[in-house]
């Protein structure tokens, strides 16, 4: 397919106003002022649209959009024990598989073409993901409370095996498997360690969840005399390739050891600040040279999976709380959202409009209201219209969501089958 | 019209599963669990339909939808003095009536059905605002930096004169006038005590910025030894029912005077972070017994005029800088946002789904993927799907928008009109 006369936003923030983007197969082959001269099939007129990359979703849990609102106005802790665990003790296989579903389907809509997921029953998160033609990095979520258990008898050891085996690469690397030990609180030291083994055996990244609340650090230092971040690099797991997710109260030291390594900080603003667990103070973070990528966390604390929101509130956030309204510039933030996220999830290839790039792209319908007048489309996307304003979700060359229909999924189906879901654990 | 089988949502967030609604006139005039006797004309199907009171969006410049993205990631005094007044000093008629349009046209589709407005050309404003079938309270912004000028030289009391005159109660009081002296640093002790006089000559509310940056705050206590609360009750403002805008450094000592008055604060808290202005601490405010509403501020510092948006920043803001999960629960939210503001407008009779109130009404679609599944409406419009599943607002039993489409406005023309006028500004 061909982009015609349209806007482009890389995700420096760099605007080319009318450009010719072509893309075959799966990849970005032309970008120019020009047409080119070879035939790339069909043409999309870029008349009051613009071209920006996908967004990548640093880290969530996507079958839990089945807990949208389940869980409302409480801290992490009476959260979790309360609401959250409880009915998560009545999942069931299918109840993953369309709750995956109707989130991946809100992540299309809002312009999202890949994310990182941690959760269990993972096959059927794969199955959502194969099907609906979305990109994600999957971590089965291992946590342990049996003192008497080491990583081999977990369930979760053997699981993450088989979706290493089985999926890890799928269909030309949509599909990627990270080891994904659950954080320090739900684990211990030596299954970190051999978590670590696993993902090096492998060369696989790891995904985990860091000092997401201050009650969690403290109490880690308590246990262990030292941080979370430090009991990582102890047991070896800065070693891999890493995400950790929150990062609210890193110490500077943490940080200083963190971009020691090849970690990125997965940022979940609104999900931080509705758990009640604070506002991670990024802008140092950056400047001290961690990578920070974004992400929604789950649809039970968020509620959204959407990645135009969560950028909005990423940056708002940083301008409010450091007072300073040259914090985050929307460039800035675009990159956090797209390119640092694809760097995260290992995908050199992904998160920006370059030629030879995978063509995971985003369109915008520029008429939208909250992009007029035309001053700066990228802030009044960032701060503005929105999400609303996508109008088109294309992943590897394919398109997945168009003008409010989905491609690859039947989202009546989806949104029946969640309830009926949510009901059949309701009723138990 | 009667709604019928529709799930209806109280402004204190009281829940109804399934209701008749009735509308007669511009009232609401039936509320019941069953049919009622009465023939209410068109009927509207309320299945998966959710009615909420029409938001009221307490304090914004809508004809500054002009400069939506024109200053960006700036601090405020250079974003005002470097951006906006010099692209102020170019504005003209026909380009604020057109602006004020387009912001009219954003609030109807994102389910406001009333404003609270401080700017000049009121005229214009009022012009749109009368045409569109909203709701307005509308002040002429009073400012002065001539030590020479009393308020009675100025053109801003001529023209708040004449705009009490010509459109205070018109249109059975869709439209009334503020007096709105600017805020302390851009008038003078004298100006406020001969605004305050003018609207207790004719029974109005007053409307003014305080102290919404720390500087601005500090530099009156230098100027006149006493904060811009404690100036205003010395020059007798206090007397009249006023709304103040932001009041993110408000002391305790401030907030106690606000509360032996009629005073409400209009909370601003995205425009509060984008500016880098601060947090104003409403949790505490409101504790204290100040009435708190909701405001937008100009889509020039939003960059959206999206009530739900402003809901969901507060609520989630109100959460993580108290690190308290359960501050601001979405009932109070709603509140805040629908009958807070209408009763800082003066508007008793509005803001509630309650029997023989106006018919400001806001249909939701509970089949978009954000409130699905339907654990929880309100929290899943707040922090879920946002305005995008406002389909249908009503404003004194007359719909102004429904399904995408404007039924008091040539959408197209607006957009166009503005992005002319916009152009032409830019040319001068």
């Amino acid at each position: 397919m061909i982009f015609e006369n349209i806007a482009v936003l890389q995700a420096n923030g760099t605007y080319l106003p009318s450009c010719y983007v072509g893309v075959r197969g799966d990849r970005i082959a032309y970008i120019g002022e020009n047409p080119p001269a070879e035939d790339y099939g069909e043409r999309i007129n870029g008349k009051d649209r613009l071209l920006m990359p996908g967004m990548v979703n640093a880290h969530t849990h996507v079958a839990m959009t089945l807990l949208r609102g389940y869980g409302e106005d409480l801290p992490l802790q009476s959260w979790l024990f309360d609401r959250i665990f409880p009915f998560e003790d009545k999942l069931f296989s299918e109840a993953v598989y369309w709750g995956s579903l109707l989130g991946i389907a809100e992540m299309l809509k809002t312009g999202t073409t890949s994310f990182t997921d941690m959760y269990y029953f993972c096959d059927d998160t794969v199955r959502a993901v194969l099907e609906s033609g979305i990109k994600a990095n999957i971590g089965r979520g291992i946590s342990c409370f049996d003192p008497t258990k080491r990583l081999a008898d977990l369930p979760a050891y053997a699981e993450t095996r088989e979706l290493i085996t089985q999926y890890h690469g799928a269909e030309n690397g949509r599909v990627l498997v990270d080891v994904a030990p659950h954080a320090e609180y739900t684990t211990r030291p030596d299954l970190l360690q051999d978590a670590a083994s696993l993902a090096a055996e492998h060369g696989l990244r790891m995904h985990i969840h860091v000092s997401e609340t201050a009650s969690e650090h403290k109490e880690c230092v308590g246990r262990h005399g030292k941080t979370p971040t430090r009991l990582l690099e102890q047991v070896g797991m800065l070693r891999q390739p890493l995400t950790i997710a929150h990062g609210v109260w890193l110490t500077d030291d943490d940080v200083h050891c963190l971009t020691a390594h090849d970690v990125t900080l997965a940022h979940c603003a609104k999900s931080n600040l509705k758990l009640g667990s604070g506002i991670a103070p990024v802008v140092k973070f950056r400047e001290m040279g961690l990578p920070v990528a974004i992400g929604t966390d789950s649809a039970a604390s968020n509620n959204a999976l959407d990645m135009v929101d969560e950028m909005r509130m990423a940056a708002l956030l940083a301008k409010g709380s450091t007072r300073d309204a040259g914090a985050l510039p929307a460039g800035e933030m675009l990159f956090m959202g797209t390119r640092a996220g694809a760097l995260s999830q290992g995908r050199t290839d992904c998160g920006d409009i370059q030629i030879g790039y995978r063509a995971d792209l985003v369109m915008l319908d520029l008429t939208d209201l909250g992009l007029c007048p035309s001053h700066a489309p990228l802030s009044n996307l960032l701060y503005g219209a929105g999400s609303r304003a996508v109008c088109m979700t294309v992943i590897d060359g394919r398109t997945v969501y168009k003008n409010g229909e989905f491609l690859t999924l039947d989202i009546e189906r989806v949104r029946a089958e969640t309830q009926r879901a949510v009901d059949k654990i309701a009723a138990k």
